[in-house]
């Protein structure tokens, strides 16, 4: 049989066309296809709709090998996606009866009646196989037309994965051509997405042709840029070696702004790094009124290297719990680098701590002024046995922003601080 | 002319068809076009692909009043949309010098030369109205078809979103049937699901039927139950007085676990709260690590209310900086209520504060036992002049889903002592 080499996917559920719901199973369904060299080549939603949904699976039969839906599979009569394959298909519908018995037992096991409604699920296209759902009622369903397939999984993101894991994962496999789609991400922070990219497409650029093509893709969001690398595999482990190879290219060229080749977030990346040395962090905040030691928790395990801190949103607990002296904060304001430093200092030590690290800005959107307009941000770290830094920082964007780049600021002075020969 | 009452939303481009970039912008058009009373009856996604697009165009409009494409209007060959629109409707293309002269000028604002390779942009099909895009060098195209039209819209959100709320919305709204869609949104907090769902569906079932119905969405997410209502105005103001009686129905069935019938997130109507009273907050995080301080701190202007507080991830936090006794914290445990109170009544003591709160828990995935399991989380709140109260709670989900549905319960009994009579 012909491999599949290129699919559609079709979400299917009038539910997905209002604002409140965005399609992401199609992102789930793409990596594990890609993963198999199958190439997605068009998405499509539509509403509970039968003749529309077997008009889209006839046309994109007519375009690509493999035709995937999700959502539809429910026992109610808004559940259309199994008669509009069959229509598609030209297939009849029939009972299957073991799976009118396995929906049976899926209740009996909880002690209750199949409502009758539920043996509609059972309702199949002919020739139509089981892919087992250990996850819910929905069967996903397996139809091969010809050389193609129209593969239906249920839509729930939990009951689609559990299929998409399970059953479905072999009998892919033995109809792709042994293609693995081969990943990295190297992970930046500190410069904005131009600059990587001035630095990083004339390198890639000749690797997108060649005998083993790399493609690549630049992502921006909350202050770190990610590059991401693939190849597809032929199963030699040169693509492995390839992709190995471009990673240090790349991650050379662009220096210490990158903290990441293995796809680790900046927080964790911290934390081993603060592990590594042995030691252990408390923070001041201000504006970001505790983001920093909330991303730094959000690590299991960081109650090994995290003590704690000061939010310190009013200049009172600046004052009463960090022991920044009254007269600094008159004289240079709360948003200033002799108020950082004496943060970072004041909480390293309140907590004995090995790092202090501390945050005072201008998030807005008041509180700005000519001198020091919304986006300002000071932020010092304090080292035990080392002279403390400081630097202030213009953000732009929202208040929300301004927050996020200010915590990865500060994340990444502390990356700096630990990989740094001193001390 | 016939006023639209149908789209298909087509968005282009082949980095929408990677496991990485979700279509977001739908949602968006989705809400505009919704509001004018144009439904949404699908949407699909494409790669750079002239002819597909074109395939895809011919077939939306074969069915739909209005087609809306976004992305592919940039000046490189990968940028195929005007193109294939214009196939799909077998018009030629020109060269539209009014345009090329505002895109020079565009350019020469920041006193740079056109670069070649935007004139493409001025390549439009024959008969094309253009929407100025004030936000980027692609503009949008409007583009008659009979009694239907074609609308193209650039890709980066900012710009799409620059020409909908700009030259595209009295066109629009000149084709709609001045219908306007009035929405409510009822959130709560503290039941699942399903016994919101429980208590609303046999209320509001019959409300779909009838001469001016009322759509209703359920959306649970982090902690919360939203509640959408719509109905179609017909201008005379009935739906909004329908929509806001069935609002007061709906909110009076589920009594106190609603927080907002205006849309204002919880963090907000306990700001709202706390200012009314002129009461001052102080929080002590252990498990959440500054994530209800960040959150209270995500409104502007929260520092009229919010002191501060301290994140005691390691003991020795709380019992330093809270003043939580040591013989407690051994009796008893650190997720224990004696522990929560202490830490609760600690932070507003020392922070000077009106309300103090406290959050202590095992968001694991490891620290739980057979009597604390993971998901044992102890809130506690300490109101001047009052006595303090306490509450253990045992949420379900990984360490993300059990931090923010603390926060989340946190909040909530602070607006529910915000509320109560007493004092």
């Amino acid at each position: 049989m012909r491999p599949f080499r290129t699919a559609e996917i079709i979400a299917v559920g009038s539910e997905l066309l209002t604002p409140f719901r965005a399609d992401t199973n199609s992102l789930v369904l793409t990596t594990r296809l890609n993963d198999l060299g199958i190439i997605v080549a068009g998405k499509a939603i539509v509403g509970d709709d039968v003749e529309m949904l077997a008009a889209l699976v006839r046309l994109a039969l007519a375009r690509v090998d493999l035709v995937v839906t999700t959502g539809g599979l429910g026992p109610t009569e808004d559940d259309v996606t199994r008669e509009a394959v069959a229509r598609a298909l030209t297939l009849a519908m029939h009972e299957d009866l073991a799976l009118v018995r396995a929906i049976e037992a899926r209740f009996a096991r909880r002690g209750l009646a199949m409502p009758a409604s539920n043996r509609r699920q059972a309702m199949v296209p002919e020739g139509a196989s089981v892919l087992v759902n250990p996850a819910g009622t929905a069967p996903g369903l397996w139809i091969d037309a010809g050389e193609q397939a129209v593969i239906l999984l249920p839509g729930p993101p939990r009951e689609m994965r559990a299929i998409l894991d399970g059953d479905l994962r072999p009998r892919l496999s033995a109809r792709s051509e042994g293609h693995r789609v081969e990943r990295r991400v190297i992970s930046t922070t500190g410069r904005p997405e131009s600059a990587v990219d001035e630095v990083v497409a004339p390198i890639y650029g000749p690797w997108r042709a060649g005998p083993m093509p790399i493609a690549t893709t630049i992502l921006a969001a909350n202050g770190q840029i990610e590059l991401h690398l693939s190849a597809t595999s032929d199963g030699t482990g040169a693509a492995r070696k390839r992709l190995d190879a471009a990673v240090g290219t790349l991650a050379g060229a662009l220096g210490d702004i990158v903290f990441s080749v293995d796809g680790q977030p900046l927080e964790a990346v911290v934390g081993r790094g603060l592990r590594a040395r042995g030691w252990r962090i408390a923070a001041a905040e201000s504006c970001t009124g505790g983001g920093l030691l909330s991303r730094l928790t959000d690590i299991p395990g960081s109650s090994a290297y995290v003590i704690g801190g000061v939010v310190a949103y009013d200049n009172t607990v600046k004052v009463a719990d960090l022991g920044v002296p009254a007269s600094t904060l008159e004289t240079h304001g709360a948003v200033s680098e002799p108020v950082a430093l004496a943060m970072a200092e004041g909480v390293r030590v309140r907590l004995s701590a090995d790092v202090g690290v501390a945050i005072t800005g201008i998030a807005g959107p008041d509180g700005g002024s000519a001198e020091k307009p919304v986006g300002t941000v000071v932020i010092a770290i304090a080292v035990i046995g080392r002279a403390p830094a400081v630097r202030t920082y213009l953000f732009l964007g929202d208040r929300a922003m301004i927050r996020t780049q200010s915590v990865v600021a500060a994340l990444d002075l502390v990356r700096r601080a630990l990989s740094s020969a001193n001390s």
